[in-house]
């Protein structure tokens, strides 16, 4: 290794993933948590919250078209979306490709992520460049108690469940976004690794079912987050991902590198260890 | 970090994998390469060649069982199976479960590695216990083509694309693999990362294409391995991995953690910008 600074993000600390810090462009301490960004030249812009990796301009596709398109094609009328977090703007640039959203509303409680992604970080914040976008600084527990039946689509893109998203993890936040949904809506989750803390990846899934009727926890590649395997939850009452799949909505969706129709399905097959610690 | 060795797998010099070197085992030059093996508080023991991750006592189940399972299952009556590389003997392990199998050559270059597998690696090394293994010293793209219409499956269990490995990656060898298949034969071969090396990724899947009439490339989470995500190609002359599979089989393998028989089918679900490399 050269004399850069080099950032590490450590699994149990003892093994992780190190990246040569190139370029330091923004470090600051905001109301809520620290905000890194800087250069790497392999996989470009990278920011950090609190020193864990949140994205790089390399691979952050993979994640932010896998939270948006299994949850947005299932439903067959996905007019109003909800994105809690996501404040650097890549799941609202995802969700306002598809012609039937008519708004996406982005409750964020950060100010400074957004405005320090709109300053660096172009190639996420340019979602909040569509007219369909509507900001809301603020706490989403908070939000989604306050807005009932509102939603065709809540997605949940926060931070890891520590400090002030462990809250979004809990089932009495998932009742609350139940009743923010409209009938026959969507909710969908970033649900970490299967592949460290498997206790807590166990409870955050078991925790949506006792509240949805349909759970299903599907992955994604994510070279960058620990272990390079991500999941997420889907959860409805009463609509699984498959039914009122259209694939030819598929078409529609422009500059898409990772999500395929095939793995609206296929995405669902979790390892079999993954599978028995949730009682499939 | 604190004071002790870490060992670091970089990728273009920029990024990669860190593991803390709890205590040092094996470091040796073979007459191949260097093998070094080490422990790591969470990831169990630790397996090096030349300075690259080969396999952790933690993960190495994702990638022997995905390795070997797709393409046994995929043959009807795998009765005789070469393995070429693979002396920790994890593969040899996944393969001799198989109650079709009869025999299972493992062809590894350097003794070395079978060697000190076996008395370090006792979690993969237990392959060589079974009375269907049968152990051959040397060089796999000689042995192969000294076998003509021997073998119902081949398994590449190789290093990287790079050195003496290389050759493994290239149609001629490809060839004379199909050479060493019995009628009906299955091949597969570990096939590196999609998301680094785009291009050598591409060359070595459609090298095979210009052999086998079916190729067929299918993922696996593999934790310490370059991006988190590994791909596996599987080849054949008029058989697919899907035509004379039996689920049913699947009840006989004792202690599978990944493997499951949904993933036969939905591993093979790419992600977009994989299809579109190899012009699916």
């Amino acid at each position: 290794m050269d004399e850069r600074r080099w950032f590490t993000e450590l699994i149990n600390g003892t093994h992780g993933l190190t990246i040569r810090v190139d370029r330091e462009i923004v470090s600051v301490q905001t109301p809520f948590q620290k905000l890194e960004i800087f250069e790497n030249e392999t996989l470009g812009r990278v920011m950090l919250l609190d020193g864990l990796m949140m994205l790089t301009e390399r691979d952050e596709f993979t994640y932010h078209e896998m939270l948006v398109h299994p949850a947005l094609l299932a439903h067959p009328a996905p007019r109003r979306v909800l994105i809690v977090g996501g404040g650097d703007g890549g799941t609202l640039r995802e969700v306002v490709k598809h012609p039937e959203v008519e708004q996406a509303v982005l409750c964020e409680i950060d100010a400074d992520v957004i405005r320090f992604s709109k300053e660096h970080l172009p190639f996420v914040a340019c979602g909040f460049d569509s007219p369909k976008a509507l900001l809301h600084i603020g706490d989403g527990v908070q939000y989604i108690r306050e807005h009932r039946q509102s939603f065709d689509v809540i997605i949940i893109d926060s931070t890891d469940p520590v400090g002030f998203a462990e809250g979004l993890f809990r089932a009495p936040f998932h009742r609350d976004c139940l009743g923010a949904l409209r009938d026959g809506g969507v909710f969908v989750q970033q649900a970490e690794s299967p592949f460290f803390d498997l206790a807590a990846w166990r409870r955050g899934c078991l925790e949506l079912k006792t509240v949805f009727s349909q759970v299903h926890i599907y992955t994604a590649s994510m070279p960058v987050y620990p272990s390079g395997t991500w999941t997420f939850a889907f959860a409805a009452q009463d609509r699984d991902p498959w039914h009122d799949f259209n694939p030819a909505r598929f078409i529609s969706l422009p500059g898409l590198r990772y999500y395929h129709p095939e793995l609206q399905t296929k995405a669902f097959a979790l390892p079999r260890f993954a599978r028995e610690l949730l009682g499939d």
